[in-house]
């Protein structure tokens, strides 16, 4: 593209670092602050400088959070007993929201993956071994995405954690709520029927 | 979402306010941003204040520019007496790029769209009827999208020079090159062929 202007030029480029935004969608983006009154890109600027250099994560889950330890870890009323072992925090948000789980989590922060070049040494993995080593914890739930890296990871752990006596589960993998069965695939609908649950249960949602 | 942290829940509700990204997006940027070195979002930051705080528009032809007047007006290359008349700073971008026009240019800042509620007085009209009042313009050519908002902006613009004595032209509007005539809209189609072009001009490119 061809600038009028060096500084816009700038400001595109670094806009188009981020991931999934071209040259074009930068610029669009940039000209739309340009339209805006100043105030708004002086908050943009300051909310994100702000959260680069004050957001911490916490030291025993590795949530993110404004002080040591998160929300949740220090919150009184979450089970210490369990602990959900998710790939990154987006998950614990997405856990959240669906208000079904009182324990406590642990973010690995990715998955192992040679393909991207993630191994174990890149997680959290010994942290999560220590705190399910120290602490009381009765129960990990494996709740990563049911991809071979995923798996992967779940095996990776579960061996990692040797002889601590600690009962491991996974998520349910099966048909999605409101899905066609017809459309399911193959394994999934094989995995829902291998792991079919008491029907008097499935009422108590 | 149900955010953990508070400095995170405002880095994303600044950055969804941008056109085209919603909240979801908005946390996968910044979560990348957390990612990487300090240092890119430093400049990130530093660059879009500095374009919002020091970006100039062009006295003359309302181009971005770092200066007071846009380097094509300064040109001493450039033809001074043909004016293209373009809605966006992303115009005098693409057609620079065509490297077919030594002209200068007049940036609207956007086309008359009373469903937007942009009015002619929200346009730089005035300056265009007065540049080429004052200037020795010999051509104008209104290079607007060919769209109703378009049309509409090049005929009340058109009504605005009254008897100033200058020779008026729009792009020319006909069927894209490289694309099927089969799969042309009639409305198209019909102004190629009413505005074909002699075949010896037509291989000039």
């Amino acid at each position: 593209m061809n600038f009028s202007s060096k500084i816009l030029e700038q400001a595109v480029d670094h806009v188009s670092q981020l991931p999934g935004i071209g040259k074009r969608t930068a610029l669009r983006l940039v000209l739309h602050l340009m339209r805006q009154p100043a105030s708004q890109t002086d908050e943009l600027t300051s909310a994100l400088s702000k959260m680069r250099h004050d957001l911490k994560f916490c030291n025993d889950c590795h949530n993110v959070s404004d002080t040591q330890l998160c929300e949740i870890c220090i919150s009184p009323k979450r089970d210490r007993t369990v602990l959900c072992v998710v790939e990154d925090i987006r998950d614990v948000m997405a856990i959240e929201n669906t208000a079904q789980y009182r324990g406590l989590y642990h973010v690995l922060g990715g998955k192992i993956s040679p393909m991207d070049g993630v191994g174990p040494q890149d997680l959290n993995v010994a942290t999560l071994v220590n705190r399910v080593r120290d602490k009381e914890i009765v129960e990990l739930i494996f709740a990563l995405s049911p991809t071979i890296e995923g798996d992967t990871t779940n095996f990776y752990i579960f061996k990692q954690l040797g002889d601590i006596e600690v009962n491991t589960s996974t998520i349910a993998r099966g048909i999605a709520v409101g899905d066609e069965l017809e459309f399911a695939d193959e394994v999934t609908l094989g995995r829902s029927i291998l792991h079919r649950v008491p029907y008097e249960k499935s009422l108590k949602t």
